[in-house]
């Protein structure tokens, strides 16, 4: 019996018109990546097992698919090791490859493995998908893109300040008004950990701080307290949870607030800085806002954090993301790599400007116009004005098949396609072609030139 | 110790260089399916493991990539199953999913699985990596795009007619001059074995057959009577070793000869049709020629037979190929459904443009201009410069730390970006800009309007 088709669970075919928009987007991202000077690369949808285990914890370990060795994989297995019958044992005896996770390790794999080639700093984008193996939910998939900006090899805050400024360029140029570039950094959080003489609690602090927005201050400093941070010492810090104003005012409640942290100082200072600039240069769409409750996988940023929130309007959450981390490249033998990088939520970017109706009207890539075939002359006939229009740009088909009328413009009609050309004996012995527009229902009988003149005015 | 970074044989990092070029060639056949009337569909990089096994016969399945199962993969797995400690019999128990070994599957199981949302005939494009476990050597490699057009639904051969034409389009637009379209028919093929009066043979012969240009007639005559097709059988079909002359002489030679065959004149007639289309509107650049020899995966295709051969001054063979299929889709359920299909082979494609110097000399989507850092006060001034060169569409950046000028230049030099801009104490306070040209060394120094004019002529 025959199959009836399906996809692993967490992954989607996308139809031509959801390839286009998400296209739509990705273009858009690339072109303003390459405004700032960033350069593409592309890595191997798999890598060697040992590069990508224990880079994401041990929940990531987990998450990464793994590639069975091709050919008797079982042979190398030593019996005792097999016996066992233990996966976590077996894994590593029966897969040599995994799929990447996502693109920042393979990215710091790459500027090791190619550092004598490269210039630093050495901007690059990336924009491939990856694939997790987490549990399937809404808007949360097997298989899905990352789009990729970093810079690595230099220290300079100006990349920050232009990070902002490609988050600006990118959500304008998609029309995606209000967007919130959050920024925090690193070194404020260790500042609260050091103003509250509890530095070994950073952690337990950041990740319940972290979630003031979602249950409220009170409810967080239970959770601080829980975890054994001492009343005196969240009172000591008790403004950073009514923290307001613009973030000018934001910066200077946090200058008194953390006095005492010379790291902590260091991060507003570079806070201020980025403020600073972006305020000659206004940002055009997006707004950029303090927020000290920002963490997002604070074992691995060092200055910096980004994340950029949808419009209120869609209840979306975060669009974007990054920061910087001060050394990449460690784990792979290269030292004092610093590095900053910003990455785009394309899943998430497609349901706003889906639930904002932001995506354009018409599809450039689509057919433009049909060849309606009433019969082999006919169609031979046909051909030849096609032929032209195809060499000056149009997308245009002729139907394949000499099929009733009826069927013929319903393919048309069912693909939007604007433009049908009908082509019958009279239009061949007076050398003509009959355009209609599928739209408004005229038509007219023009000449081959006049036909292309037309066509070229109305489509291209 | 830090691990010495590699990436799995037969896969490959892209440079910026190499993306670049890489997207230069499916930015034109994209264009190219387009104007067609293709459209794009992407499905998951991975199947499920029972879509993809048995498809591709018994080396094709071994050399599929199995995607291990998450999590404890080995409990479900029956303890006298896992005794016999044997590959083939343990696979299919801990693994549910294979990455794609061709776009082809993967198709016929979309076209299957959304029958119902198509309108057909339905023309679709994809392009996406595949990747297959064979033995890594020059120019075959485990992960590689595949370039695919396929039209299903329709049996007109039209769509013949228009792959050829794009071909043509595709590799006239990449400058790829004197590429030979040979084409050949599954009918034809049949035809021969049933003249020769030995249908059995059919895989046989056209085996052999495929080998005349390397090995020769005799070597090709010898293998064919080693496999038991009699010498008349043979002589009989003589003139086809010898087949010659232009594509109208060599029908007319293969009329006489399959005269007693009626699925074989059915075959010579339908590339008589398509040459007849054809000459009526000259190819550019590529040449059609009619080659009996074609078999290319016989047992799957049951018309029309492509392949194009690389033009004779680079020594890549194929650079392209495919064929008419009757029942792609039976294999999930959907019987009768005929499609034609073409591929281009991205890699040989590429190696081909390198050898030919083919590529486009300047990359557009490079830096154009950098702005040299002279500190601070310098750099913010130059930012707002900056700001508004990127908003019209150039490509520029700040170098983000006050290094030594020379350092900024070799930077600016190595990358090849044509323009840098200085501003020092003297331009600030002038409100001017000065303009280097890295190529000629001229320079100049400019008001903000003028720099923009000057930059907008040089560069867009």
């Amino acid at each position: 019996m025959a199959q009836k088709p399906s996809i692993p669970k967490g992954t989607r075919d996308f139809s031509p018109l959801e390839v286009n928009r998400r296209n739509y987007i990705i273009s858009t991202i690339k072109k303003h990546f390459q405004h700032f000077g960033f350069q593409p690369i592309e890595t191997p949808s798999f890598e060697n097992y040992d590069t990508l285990m224990g880079k994401y914890g041990e929940e990531g370990d987990r998450l990464i698919f793994k590639i069975l060795n091709s050919g008797d994989f079982l042979k190398k297995v030593p019996d005792d090791v097999y016996q066992e019958k233990n996966s976590t044992q077996l894994t590593p005896k029966i897969v040599e490859k995994a799929l990447r996770y996502d693109l920042t390790v393979p990215f710091a794999r790459y500027v090791v493995q190619h550092q004598n080639e490269l210039d630093f700093p050495f901007k690059r984008y990336q924009i491939q998908p990856v694939w997790r193996a987490d549990r399937p939910q809404k808007g949360r998939f097997r298989e899905f893109y990352q789009c990729d900006a970093d810079v690595v090899g230099s220290t300079s805050l100006w990349q920050e300040v232009e990070f902002v400024q490609l988050y600006d360029a990118v959500f304008t140029s998609l029309g995606l008004k209000g967007t919130v570039i959050k920024i925090n950094n690193r070194k404020i959080l260790s500042g609260f950990a050091e103003v509250m003489g509890q530095p070994d609690k950073l952690i337990d602090f950041t990740v319940a701080l972290d979630k003031l927005d979602k249950i409220g201050k009170e409810k967080v400093i239970e959770e601080m307290q829980s975890k054994g941070i001492t009343p005196e010492a969240i009172h000591k810090l008790a403004p950073i949870f009514d923290l307001s104003g613009n973030f000018l005012e934001k910066i200077t409640q946090l200058k008194q607030l953390l006095a005492s942290s010379e790291v902590g100082l260091k991060g507003v200072e570079e806070l201020a800085f980025i403020q600073k600039v972006i305020a000659t240069m206004p940002l055009v769409t997006a707004q950029l806002d303090l927020d000290v409750t920002l963490a997002r996988g604070l074992n691995y940023y060092t200055g910096a954090i980004f994340e950029v929130a949808a419009p209120k309007t869609v209840k979306l959450g975060s669009i974007g993301g990054g920061g910087r981390y001060d050394d990449l490249t460690g784990i792979f033998g290269l030292k004092g790599m610093s590095g900053v990088g910003i990455s785009f939520g394309l899943d998430r970017i497609y349901l706003a400007l889906e639930e904002l109706d932001l995506f354009p009207k018409t599809q450039e890539n689509a057919t433009q116009l049909l060849f309606i075939n009433f019969g082999e002359e006919e169609a031979l006939y046909a051909a030849k004005a096609l032929h032209k229009l195809r060499e000056i740009g149009v997308n245009a088909e002729l139907y394949p098949d000499n099929a009733k009328m009826k069927k013929q413009m319903n393919y048309a009609n069912k693909r939007s396609i604007p433009f049908v050309v009908m082509v019958g004996t009279k239009e061949i012995a007076e050398e003509t072609y009959t355009l209609k527009n599928m739209l408004t229902g005229t038509q007219e009988t023009l000449k081959l030139t006049d036909l292309i003149g037309a066509v070229k005015q109305e489509v291209l």
